[in-house]
């Protein structure tokens, strides 16, 4: 489970659990209306939006000489700060810290122990000077140990009721309208989506399916073993282990998606150093392809962070300078969320 | 790789490399025609049709109590003695085997070096007494250390041309012709089926959709890490590494599915001790479940072998009797390929 917190900037990432609710933009229904004919709606037009739909166009029209059959049409999204906000703190790393009570619950003798105490003090300026192994030994304890079923009641109960401090909507509310819409637009046009993510596989597996439209086995990222055994009944269960099978970031994502799907993908999204192998990867094959980073610059309607918008000291993920250089010169489309999206969320 | 070999009996598989041939049976146009026209037209009626037809229609019928939703039918198939001929020998084996040359070609240093040497020299007797570390070497040297691409096509090539020794055919003529028929029954249905195998993932992968119709991204199978670099033209690749990510063999296959599939299967069939948690874990679902295992009883059309067939000289995959035991005490219907089968290949 390391992986879920390679890369964070964790005095960032901590310091700010809450932050200013800003009024939702409020739009006519036939504005909506409108917007449902086409399939990228919430997307100004532009260089962005020309480029998903020319990319179609060209993979999937019999005609064009980059043709691909239908089931070579593989698209690869990372999650955070990609299809769903990531600020202040990884939805994943919320959650680990809310499990600790019911952690130490189950082992009591980690009560007065560190990192355990300092988050069960709820102290936050103490929990965000957390050590990186702290956080790793936070994220072992709350992501193990239990039956694979019991992860998955507890985690749905928590994604159902737990709510972002800025915004005070469900996590899954806040995933991006326009990705959503691009989503539907490849899978309308064949294409198969799949997430690749540095979060937890079984974490977000949960969710997918109800919110993305991507069904567990289209999930891919960082994954633990899991141990197979019987209870008392002599009823086989799979336990979740601490053990890593997959740190699914940098060079992991292209390592998990041949794991995991054995496709290079024709199209890739992410928004962060983390997601570079995999674009590389995608970008490495033959024919068309579409290679695109999501620029987290609008500061009003959602964020902006990334030392790429001169802000080291709020990053998240990290869209570095030199992430910015290999998109040009790579011929990657680096999305303006500020430019580019009519609106960010669906109930703006 | 180690799962690849573990449980064989290495002194059967690799005893006899020749076989006597067999008349193909010969059958009239018109019995074929009327053959298309049911699903299992290659199954005699009985039990083990029956309970594949009834699990079809419990679990698609929408007015059925025990209605299940497209997205959630999947159903699992072990490959080796499964879908294709495992004796008497591995395929994969016979590939590892094959590829000798070819890898101490480019490690020199291997020639005179055991068990390479032994390979080399074409002494079948003696290679038929290599020890189980000594094929786990020849397994990992010859499945890594070269590009996934490099893999793919030598695999391609050599699947396009190698031949079974009884029956002078392509290895891939050698799958069992009523299981084509289940598996297409199933995705007639809204089944996604996907292979669970002990084989190695990337092996399977390269014939599986052109073979069985599955594609890559459902075949689950003992596999190892890969390592993402750089060409000397700066170009991104994989290259397979010794490291063993999964063992997809006895607790394995459970836990490969929850790693790569996310769901628990609704239906399961194998052949040997090494499904055996893969059905159990299948049989533990709730609802109508269907776990089938397939006997080798027919040594005149294929071959007779496993304990349960009072043959343990012989066995490949062992059937024992505790896996008969356990199959009856469970509910599993055991497949007789003498009685349950009309025809083994499709070119009987």
């Amino acid at each position: 489970m390391r992986s879920a917190i390679v890369g964070m900037n964790r005095r960032a990432l901590l310091a700010s659990l809450t932050l200013l609710p800003m009024p939702a933009v409020l739009r006519t229904a036939s504005a909506l209306a409108q917007d449902a004919a086409s399939p990228l709606a919430s997307w100004n037009d532009g260089p962005a939006k020309r480029s998903i739909v020319d990319f179609v166009h060209t993979t999937t029209d019999p005609s064009s000489a980059k043709f691909v059959a239908p089931a070579e049409r593989v698209a690869t999204f990372d999650q955070d700060g990609t299809l769903w906000v990531e600020h202040p703190i990884y939805t994943q790393v919320v959650y680990c810290l809310d499990r600790v009570p019911a952690a130490v619950a189950m082992k009591p003798g980690l009560k007065n122990v560190e990192p355990f105490k300092t988050v069960l003090a709820g102290d936050r300026e103490a929990i965000a000077k957390l050590s990186l192994k702290d956080l790793e030994e936070i994220l072992a304890a709350t992501l193990s140990g239990m039956s694979v079923e019991e992860f998955e009641a507890e985690t749905r109960k928590w994604i159902e009721t737990a709510k972002h401090p800025r915004w005070k909507r469900l996590y899954t509310d806040l995933t991006y309208q326009p990705m959503l819409e691009v989503l539907q637009y490849l899978r309308a046009n064949g294409y198969k989506t799949y997430i690749v993510t540095g979060g937890g596989q079984d974490f977000v597996r949960v969710y997918s399916e109800k919110i993305y439209g991507i069904p567990p086995e289209q999930v891919v990222g960082t994954a633990g073993g899991t141990k197979y055994g019987y209870d008392k009944n002599g009823r086989p269960f799979l336990t979740k282990e601490p053990k890593l099978l997959l740190n699914d970031n940098n060079a992991g994502k292209p390592e998990g998606i041949h794991l995991e799907i054995g496709r290079r993908p024709l199209a890739a999204f992410g928004n962060s150093t983390g997601d570079r192998q995999m674009l590389e990867y995608t970008g490495a094959g033959d024919g068309a392809r579409l290679m695109m980073l999501v620029l987290h610059d609008d500061a009003q309607r959602e964020y902006a962070y990334g030392p790429a918008q001169g802000l080291p000291g709020t990053k998240v993920g990290a869209f570095t300078q030199a992430l910015y250089d290999e998109a040009r010169k790579d011929g990657w489309t680096v999305i303006s969320m500020k430019r580019d999206w009519k609106r960010i969320f669906a109930f703006d």
